[in-house]
């Protein structure tokens, strides 16, 4: 089997990943991007909301949250990327946040309209002073929502 | 309420996740491992299997996982390590693997018996040319468990 038809299609919750290709458009020309954000937060363009019985090619959910996080002020030290999947089929809608040497989180269960409760969650962990996004405070999306975290390479692995 | 009482606590599926206390042993001195592994393999040792009912101080399903892992023969190229919570815990047992300059992966569902299934998950992502873990040659359980995958942040966000 080619490769290329093997891992490109987009997944179901139980076929293969499609292949690597996440770069999609953020919420701005990179001219115009924080230099070194804090966070980044990636939201799944190709998730699906739970019933959408919308065409394959149809616009998904989850490109729709990705303009909608765009259409939101994006807050000082955060950059918001849109990836081609996130492979968490499962709890769609999805999306991560990455802080610089910091954890990583992954979130589902998302609303198409969760942009504002994600800027949020990523603000937070922007300005947290040990690199994890505070419990307190975190909308009720992110806390439900929680799919995993991961930790920062310790100091010893990455020397 | 006091913040370290907040989040301290191994927390169930609603519940705050603990500190970001992951300082946890891996499977040799610091001064016996690979100085800059490409693949860092993140088991979960505060999970418990599914429908164990044993106290919460008994030793959990996660670091037998570990051990079980450090008591296999680990790939080059591929450290072990252990961290206090994933907060994977819907789908537990629960690891991570984070490849340099590539795409991390969180997987769930995993059997107190799948470190070997896990070593060779870590070495397939190890040696793969485009930072991603391929599907054909992936085990079952990694396929059947795949929670999510993050991908590098690009070179125009870490400029």
């Amino acid at each position: 089997m080619d490769r290329s038809v093997e891992r490109g299609a987009i997944p179901d919750s139980t076929g293969p990943e499609p292949a690597g290709d996440s770069a999609e458009a953020g919420c701005a020309p990179a001219t115009a991007r924080h230099p070194a954000p804090v966070v980044t937060l990636l939201i799944c363009t190709t998730c699906r909301a739970p019933g959408n019985a919308a065409p394959p090619d149809a616009e998904r959910d989850g490109a729709r949250l990705l303009a909608s996080a765009c259409a939101t002020t994006v807050p000082e030290g955060v950059a918001v990327e849109g990836v081609a999947c996130l492979a968490n089929c499962k709890r769609a809608l999805s999306a991560a946040m990455v802080r610089r040497d910091g954890w990583t989180y992954v979130f589902g269960d998302l609303a198409p309209d969760s942009a504002a409760d994600l800027l949020t969650g990523a603000a937070l962990l922007a300005g947290s002073e040990d690199g994890l996004m505070p419990w307190r405070g975190r909308p009720d999306v992110l806390k439900r929502g929680m799919v995993a975290r991961i930790p920062p390479l310790s100091a010893k692995e990455t020397r």
